[in-house]
């Protein structure tokens, strides 16, 4: 049901936007969910802007009804971010996908923020450069600002932190703001790029992001192994990146995620505890890390050890890989995730999964588990009936067992997902009172009438 | 002349802090004055707390009393961030330089903000680990967290905005802020530690910091590289950069600075436009960047390249380029320095260098130039007569002069050094006010009574 709009504000907003304002069903419906397991929850009304201009129009005017606004990329969430909890216009800024430039000399590109990584990474084909960040969906630079986003190619090349050079966001008061120059560093004052990554879309609307990029490298090369048991697996991975190889991609993978795998994508790999690898260099570089990391792997039971060494066969590991959140889902028809994305230091890393595997064991449902080994980032994919409460709650305790697991390993509840809907009390949990205090304070001093995506991060 | 401290402040704080609490004039003197140009203006009292505990005191009795603080570490800014420009207590934290921990498998170590970065790197001497950033001076980790510093290594591991994993602040109301858990990676929130780097102690005292360590790599390699123009040089670099070769070190020094550090360091490297680089990686893969940088050097008509293979010759290279500050002044006795520190996208680098170089030849007085130049980052330093105001006014036309040129080639006024006290208008220059006035509303939020360094970054 959508909630009323005051009238005043639909009228100025279909005067101003005309097919590209909608407050059509099937458009809220599909703006109203994401990949998370959360109830379907809708928009009042979805507006598509084509500029940054257009953005403060459509700010402006709900700032003047006090309605709230929500934007949304692809929808590709796994926290929530893009249900209006409190109603509101959704801010679709798919169309918003133009490539505004792409300087080879300085290693940067500025992109409209409805832009994909993968529309970007096709777009740079020819020019020997690519974008690193690699969630497993094909989401937006926008949207993966606004969650601190990241992937498989994190352990080398950072997370969007450490990705973007600069963005253009739209304050709640309807300030457009240019957060940096394209310098590669810079000191000038408070770093207010970094605010706006991982703010949710509480802070500000994402209009343009420059992103850096990185030379695609002269060799590249896959291999998986396999181990015996998950800590044998982690304790090779803590020596690779112990050691100093420069490796690309180190993803772990359970058996019940290789046979995921195996079901969906017609492959045959060992139903093992396995790690995923890939690296880059120059031919001589990659061999050599190659060398070293098998040899490692090996003094810790790896075996079954394949190189993916033509490119097709390197595609169909990471496009399984990217794509195990649909595979896991056909082991249990019907079901849907209740995703996990602890983050530990990586020394107790193989503790932490360790003891998750015991509730992984005893658990009534499948459970994908899965991770970004080389960051202490790991998911559980707890695959419940929707229509069975009891599913549910058993899902949502493995969940909060394992969050407190992970806080007393002095990691973090979200690695690369986000707090949005349902980690609001993980996030004080985490930090504590005082510092969570001190967010709410900058969400007030922002946006102090709670009009952008309310009910997300923090509440005031 | 100090001002006059409310009696009840500095008899509270003499209660509390005994000796570790003064207004002796020569300790004060000490302390109003940093490696700026600016005139010396000391602080009304010095405090030296030894625990956050103590810090939260101390701020609460200045809050209190309404009586600005300035945190110091071992005063090496060059922008005048420790000058107590509205007088008040400076909270020297050089006594907080306890190395908490180290976590050798996380590759990460807590320390006190007044450890210095030699101090922590003598810590891990065994360890196989480093600390990577290097401003020239033996600065404190909370001194270069709070200006975001940087140094030689950025080009391959980045700026204190990258290693630090999490810091302790005080704010100004007294909250004991923990930024962040240990993780590698979290979207936990919003990006509170990189909020307090950079933000030169407007918005809290950092009290600790945990940052990254890297491990030292196998085998090491440094080289000097002579050019026939900055222009051939930087050509270099931008190609070097391009090619994705991980080069560790990549320094720029124009013949001004070569023949200072032959004359203060008595060597006799040839006095040309020069290039310093590091390679590191393992045994082979050194060896391959060094022939692919090579190559490309001598493609940009790169000569007499000698490669320093001794680690005392490597150290003594790396040594002259940390002290050039120092031996650059006895070019000019009893002058002092005007600092730049612009930071432009490579590809202007060239354009930008040698447009200054202009400047440089028709200046009346020494100028040396020096640059991060992979990062396209270079500083002049303008060698001026204290006693001659004349000078002062020249070095500050062409100071004007290479910060527009560097904003309208998209750059930063500061790649590493702040904003400080001299550069708050060129903050706004630089992001314009509507992204400045954001910035105000941040500062206005965390110190509403403008306790916390006042009179730096911005004004509110």
């Amino acid at each position: 049901m959508a909630r009323e709009l005051p009238k005043a504000l639909t009228d100025a907003l279909a005067a101003r936007f005309g097919d590209r304002f909608t407050v059509s069903r099937a458009v809220r419906e599909h703006h109203g969910r994401d990949e998370s397991y959360y109830p379907p929850t809708p928009p009042d009304a979805v507006v598509y802007p084509h500029s940054t201009e257009e953005v403060c129009a459509v700010v402006a005017l709900c700032r003047e009804h006090q309605v709230p606004m929500i934007p949304f990329g692809v929808g590709t969430s796994l926290e929530g971010h893009i249900l209006a909890v409190k109603g509101g216009v959704c801010i679709d800024l798919s169309q918003m996908n133009r490539i505004l430039a792409v300087h080879t000399e300085d290693l940067d590109a500025t992109v409209e923020a409805g832009v994909t990584r993968m529309q970007l990474n096709d777009h740079l084909r020819d020019t020997g450069l690519f974008f690193a960040i690699d969630p497993g969906a094909d989401a937006t630079l926008g949207g993966m600002a606004a969650t601190r986003a990241s992937g498989t190619n994190a352990v080398r090349y950072g997370t969007m932190r450490d990705n973007v050079v600069a963005l253009t966001a739209v304050t709640a008061d309807g300030r457009v703001v240019r957060t940096a120059r394209r310098a590669r560093k810079s000191s000038a004052g408070y770093d207010l790029t970094r605010l706006f990554i991982g703010s949710e879309g509480t802070l500000g609307i994402i209009t343009e992001v420059t992103v850096r990029l990185h030379p695609v490298q002269e060799a590249i090369s896959a291999a998986r192994c396999s181990f015996p048991t998950t800590k044998e697996a982690v304790d090779a991975v803590i020596e690779i990146i112990q050691s100093g190889v420069p490796i690309a991609r180190c993803e772990f993978l359970d058996t019940t995620s290789m046979n995921a795998i195996n079901r969906h994508f017609k492959t045959s790999y060992p139903e093992r505890m396995t790690l995923f690898l890939e690296f880059q260099g120059s031919t001589a570089s990659v061999a050599e890390q190659a060398e070293q990391v098998q040899g490692i792997a090996r003094e810790h039971g790896g075996s079954d050890f394949e190189w993916e060494t033509k490119p097709e066969e390197r595609n169909r590991l990471w496009h399984a890989r990217h794509n195990l959140y649909f595979a896991g889902l056909q082991l249990k028809p019907g079901a849907r995730y209740v995703s996990t994305d602890v983050c530990v230091p990586i020394s107790r890393l193989s503790d932490c999964l360790v003891e998750t595997e015991k509730d992984v064991r005893a658990a009534s449902m499948p459970i994908i588990v899965v991770g970004h080994v080389g960051d202490g980032n790991f998911h559980l994919g707890i695959l419940f009936d929707p229509d069975k409460q009891a599913e549910l709650e058993e899902a949502k305790a493995i969940y909060e067992r394992l969050v407190d697991r992970a806080l007393a390993m002095d990691g973090t509840c979200t690695g690369e997902h986000g707090i949005g809907l349902g980690k609001m009390g993980h996030l004080v949990k985490e930090h504590g009172e005082e510092t969570v205090s001190l967010m709410r304070d900058i969400k007030r001093a922002l946006d102090p009438d709670n009009l952008l995506n309310p009910g997300k991060v923090v509440e005031i």
